[in-house]
């Protein structure tokens, strides 16, 4: 028999941020594609919408007028999902139904006041002026007594189901620690005390060491596709120095987070020459007033395109039901996207 | 203060099969959507496609050519997923990069020859075919020394990636049990034991005490949106009886999960009167050699589409990245669900 072999056959990787396994089929990727194709939409915006709501001066749906602001703006949502007047309570009727009130704060944030622009084709400058905006919202947002996590994440593209081009983000802040950061807290606590250092800062060193799934890096960030990626092109930037949270950068890191976001994202619409779709967030220490030398902070990028700008990968069926997929391994996706130009398709094109 | 009420409020539910929590924003439904629609094919199918590769007598991709079958049709997946020759071996560097290979088998299961039809408008003693052929493929794969878990189900409608309108399902066996399972294992497992009775025993029983979220229900089976549903229509089929796995059902039983797979799929097309587009699939017990009075059997229907045939609801950004969020609550979705015609509206419109 065969030896095994995780580049060729079949199989699960174990992702230690999330203590969970994911189902990797290599050779699948040689399959045809007979389903839903998405619209490729590549539109050339103006950089000042009358029609769009997140433009400066343009009144929004709640009938407030945005200020003329001139390079980043943050409001509270209008269709917030948290509100913060909500009741506390809990029902309970035995162990199989139970709910109980969740409160917060929901915001949006503009990139830019240019509708036109995205964070590939922003200056790093400005994408800095992001960053800055970033540390002041998990600051006011995680100082106050009702916020135990802010949740900063950037939704782009339609099919990503973000309902607006403008250049823009969100928070949801809440009381308590969502799902999924809930998990990485265990697991890094558990890392941090067996080893009295963070689970990223190893993870790190070993990836810088073994090469093959990094992309692009700078003297505080590395972008990196991690080994247990589940989207296509799904990648992660890690801090090089162990901060737990945004607040704890330096001057020269809040520049170099600007400028490895650019990078990173530069790379995605080169891949299919498109402006590339994808949820990112990042994942930091909670706001719950204890001290959290297990967090490193970190950055997601989930993007849904596969093998083209317009097919997509269907995270469905045994992804719901059993265990999440993917065609193409994670050293396959770093090889590709590292290749790439690290000049902006459009800018060439000019 | 007002008092905590969860039809009103957001909050948290609980789900006690996973062992994790959702997010219910029910006031955030009156939100506008100016994102994605997606595009609603309303075709008409002919019997027969001669360019389907899953019609009787048509070649596949195989080169291989389908038989002349009269119902129902398995065969090996042309793309698995998985492979039953996979080396047996492990990757480990540290704790941080595991790998380890994973073999299964992949087949597709055809429902009908008629190439125009779908679950809902098939006739109940067809559909009792392929029950009949879940058994016989939950038997033979499940005797197998290599297959732990046999995972069936089905991906409907474009937007659920699936490639092929015929009407069809899928299994995916694998020789370990699959993550989204395994914790449904552990749940049920632990429950077991505190209280001799299966979970989804007790929370049928609360449910038909309450009424609430009940959809429908034959002699043998309940179709219901569970008080933890994430997706905006998300149901679940559940059999009266504890049984643990398919090839515990008497012949009615088998019979009535037919009969209530057509009446649940009824009212999913009668919703916003389109196919309606879903991943559906079967939990039961492991295939590990082991007894698991533990499990008890049920069908999990998620569907995408949130407040219209062509408005889906996005699991991206806060979903991802923190907690599964939903608009409505799951009792605004039984209640919508129940007041639907029990007729398919394509019967009535003839
Ligand atoms: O096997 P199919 O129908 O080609 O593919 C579909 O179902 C699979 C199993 O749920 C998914 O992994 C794919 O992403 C989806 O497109
Ligand atoms: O808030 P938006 O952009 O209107 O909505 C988008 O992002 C939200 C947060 O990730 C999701 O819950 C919605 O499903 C999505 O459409």
């Amino acid at each position: 028999m065969d030896k095994f072999d995780y580049i060729e056959n079949p199989h699960r990787r174990y992702n230690p941020l999330t203590g969970e396994w994911i189902l990797v089929s290599p050779h699948r990727s040689k399959r045809p594609w007979q389903g839903q194709v998405e619209k490729v939409v590549e539109d050339v915006r103006p950089p000042h919408d009358p029609n769009c709501y997140l433009c400066p001066r343009n009144e929004r749906v709640g009938g407030e007028n945005n200020p003329d602001y001139k390079d980043v703006y943050s409001f509270q949502n209008d269709f917030s999902a948290l509100l913060q007047d909500t009741p506390k309570g809990k029902f309970e009727d035995g162990e199989l139904f139970k709910a109980e009130s969740e409160s917060g704060v929901c915001k949006v944030l503009c990139f830019s006041p240019d509708h036109s622009l995205t964070v590939p084709e922003m200056e790093v400058d400005n994408i800095r002026k992001v960053v800055d905006l970033w540390c002041k919202e998990y600051d006011e947002l995680g100082s106050r007594e009702d916020i135990g996590y802010v949740q900063i994440f950037e939704n782009k593209g339609a099919i990503m189901g973000c309902s607006n081009p403008h250049p823009h983000g969100q928070i949801w802040a809440s009381a308590l620690v969502p799902l999924e950061t809930s998990k990485e807290s265990e697991t890094q606590k558990e890392y941090f005390e067996q080893h009295g250092r963070t689970m990223l800062f190893d993870y790190l060193n070993s990836e810088l060491e073994k090469k093959e799934r990094i992309l692009v890096e700078n003297n505080s960030f590395v972008a990196l596709v991690p080994f247990w990626a589940v989207w296509p092109f799904e990648t992660m930037i890690i801090s090089k120095r162990p901060v737990s949270n945004l607040l704890e950068l330096t001057d020269e890191e809040k520049t170099d987070l600007a400028d490895i976001y650019k990078k990173l994202t530069i790379m995605y619409d080169n891949l299919f020459e498109v402006s590339f779709a994808y949820s990112a967030g990042l994942h930091q220490a909670p706001t719950d007033g204890e001290e959290h030398p297990e967090w490193h902070l970190h950055m997601h990028f989930y993007p849904p395109l596969l093998r083209s700008a317009s097919v997509k990968k269907f995270m469905v069926g045994y992804e719901m039901l059993g265990t999440p997929q993917r065609d193409i391994t994670a050293e396959g996706a770093a090889l590709r996207l590292r290749e790439l130009s690290k000049v902006h398709y459009k800018s060439k094109t000019k």
